[in-house]
């Protein structure tokens, strides 16, 4: 095992002290041989043979005798190099590191198929939910057209306090670090990073197609205000993250993007509270399935790790291994302007004859389509709250520019989008 | 394929007008080669060879060039035979039939590991939703404590009628069978024989131990009443009927069962509404996941029947085989009068002194403790509604045995287990 944390301490307990269990599950004796860590002394929550650790996890992966590479460093470097090197002297690997997999995902899945190695990950995404096996194999027989999920606990637990208090996002962040939902530097995962790498991951399983972080657009929760939750309360939604994944399969194109969204109270991932995470995967044969439980957590992401590493070392107990990574479709990724969703904006407009006619041309002037247009408040506090048909992000984007430089429009108050609409 | 009625015709429909891409997924060109049916001359919605089509399933299986045998036959006999035929042949087994792998499950598991061929059954629960995968693979590396699961969708849809609209089951019962929600024979679904098999399948895969359809205790939804129903929404709570498979490590012992209970609206499963499936799995270290989908239909279950048939083709491929089944943790099936749980009991009583001190002393001479008791209306209409803390099956029938005895209690309007409660 590479690393000792959170997840790496889970694991190790488990791996030492089920290790019965586990060899009745696997059909051979399961031996937890080395930990590499970077400093020996820390003190651990653990019963362990001192000898067991060592600082030079170069060493260890060359060994030549490992079954099984267990990698919970995270991060790129040396978690990249030392995941080459363990396949490369005969080792399967099982790693959680997601951020690696959505940067260089292809290589490490083409050395794995060299080495004739398992690389599995399926702790990298939604933690203990299986996601990556049903996506690899359940549905192999299927064709995925989307796929939604909340995959960061931090940023739906913010957005659920604000939903539920009316906290504003700085409030709400605040708690959620003094309860340990959020860290010291929130910014991987309220900017919406840690997401991203997932929906990397998400829509190349998905979609056949290799695709890595840039292939993402992201934005996060950080401008998501307390006026916002409310504008989507009155439309019976609430405003979630979203990871989401698109194929069009007639064009040859996916979408893969992180952004706030406004989504109804119907809709299965709108009731996911706290920090928990949920993906719902739409395909042709299957309809709408959703998977639901603990997205991080050192237990819940060991719980994955294991599964994985149970599979792994049936496999080289059996000389094989399980199914490859496959980029066959070769989908090509579209930037956000092209994606089309529908868009819910609101507008400070005077409260004056022609404002909304002055409005109603600009989302005309830019092809995009009105569903739905309310005023809100009279007088100096005039709103008007608009709800768009599909249109395209870049169309929504020149509307949006064309409608703040009318003189009756005071300000766009928000712009956001509207997802899990039939 | 063995059958071609609502499942085959979906897999019949995708190996021949996908053949390609799922070509490309398993690595090698997919054909379906021959059809066994009972009817040749039946109309089909499929645009196939009419020369693949036989009525001798038997010569079709005993071919000896067959990679995959998929069987949608259903029923125990042909398809017992039929499998462990194909088996026996070379082949490798695909099948959606629960009520066989129920009764002849450790048969057909035992013939497959003998022919080193797989039997992949994803279909067999709860359709679409991948749950036999992760059972059998995803938490392969933790201990499943307990699994919950809507898990029939003619059943869940007339209880969630009952409940939207108050509605007797006689009368939702109509209505589904008019929609096509339930069959002109609706035994199978409304007595819970299919949930048990399920249960059966289900329990045998989380606990690694064999079980048949003998070991799960069954009710149906028969004998819920709209009252039921009302009394449910009272206490913040929906009637469903629940597959409940839990195990006891320290003492051994597996309980599973299938019967209608309370659970509160708060549940991830009071949620799942019309004809929807959920199942939530419990283990040590993932916490609760919840799986939620399509249960039923002809594409849905097809999806779950060829994601199986890629993973298949591929082992095949690589003449290699999947996990084989567990039973090594070989824990005892206990009867519904050692289950475990809370009960909700509403009593007609007099409306005297002393009504509820008799009945609470018969909770307490049969080691029932009491959580909470209300009256409701007065004079004649008096009812005790009694919910306890968690108790044995057989206690509490003693207990209500005891109770309609006593004179000042006219009847015991409704018994019902509560789940889902912390």
């Amino acid at each position: 095992m590479l690393g000792c944390g959170v997840v790496g301490t889970e694991v190790a307990r488990v791996l030492t002290t089920d290790a019965e269990e586990l060899g009745r599950r696997v059909g051979a004796p399961v031996e937890l041989v080395g930990i590499a860590v970077r400093r020996i002394e820390r003190t651990r929550d653990l019963d362990l043979d001192p000898n067991l650790f060592t600082t030079d996890a170069q060493a260890l992966v060359a060994r030549g005798d490992l079954d099984v590479v267990i990698e919970v460093i995270g991060g790129i470097e040396p978690a990249r190099e030392l995941i080459l090197s363990a396949l490369a002297n005969g080792a399967s690997v099982v790693t959680a590191n997601k951020a690696l997999l959505a940067e260089a995902g292809s290589e490490l899945y083409a050395a794995a198929e060299a080495a004739e190695r398992d690389l599995y990950y399926e702790a990298a995404v939604a933690g203990a939910i299986p996601i990556v096996r049903p996506l690899r194999e359940s549905l192999a027989g299927d064709r995925v057209t989307r796929v939604l999920g909340i995959v960061n606990g931090t940023t739906n637990y913010i957005l659920d306090a604000m939903t539920t208090t009316g906290a504003s996002f700085d409030d709400a962040l605040e708690d959620a670090q003094r309860l340990g939902y959020a860290e010291a530097d929130p910014t991987a995962d309220v900017e919406g990073f840690d997401a991203a790498a997932k929906a990397a991951i998400l829509s190349g399983l998905a979609f056949h197609t290799s695709m890595t972080l840039n292939d993402v657009h992201c934005e996060g929760i950080s401008n998501v205000t307390a006026a916002d939750v409310r504008s989507a309360a009155e439309m019976g939604s609430v405003v979630k993250l979203l990871a989401i994944c698109e194929a069009d399969q007639e064009r040859g194109t996916v979408s893969a993007r992180v952004h706030p969204v406004m989504i109804p109270n119907t809709h299965p991932l709108a009731s996911v509270r706290g920090a928990f995470n949920a993906v719902c995967i739409e395909s042709e044969a299957a309809g709408q399935l959703m998977f639901y439980g603990q997205g991080a957590g050192g237990a819940p992401t060991a719980s994955a790790v294991l599964g994985d590493v149970v599979t792994v070392a049936r496999h080289r107990l059996n000389g094989v291994f399980g199914p490859k990574e496959t980029s066959h479709a070769d989908l090509t990724p579209i930037p956000i302007g092209e994606a089309r969703t529908r868009y819910h904006v609101s507008l400070d407009v005077d409260d004056r004859p022609g404002v909304l006619a002055a409005v109603a041309n600009a989302f005309a002037n830019h092809g995009v389509s009105i569903k739905t247009v309310r005023q809100e408040g009279r007088g100096s506090d005039a709103q008007l709250v608009v709800v768009t048909h599909e249109a395209s992000d870049a169309d929504l984007a020149a509307t949006v520019a064309d409608i703040r430089s009318q003189d009756m429009v005071r300000g766009v108050s928000s712009v956001m989008r509207v997802e899990g609409v039939a």
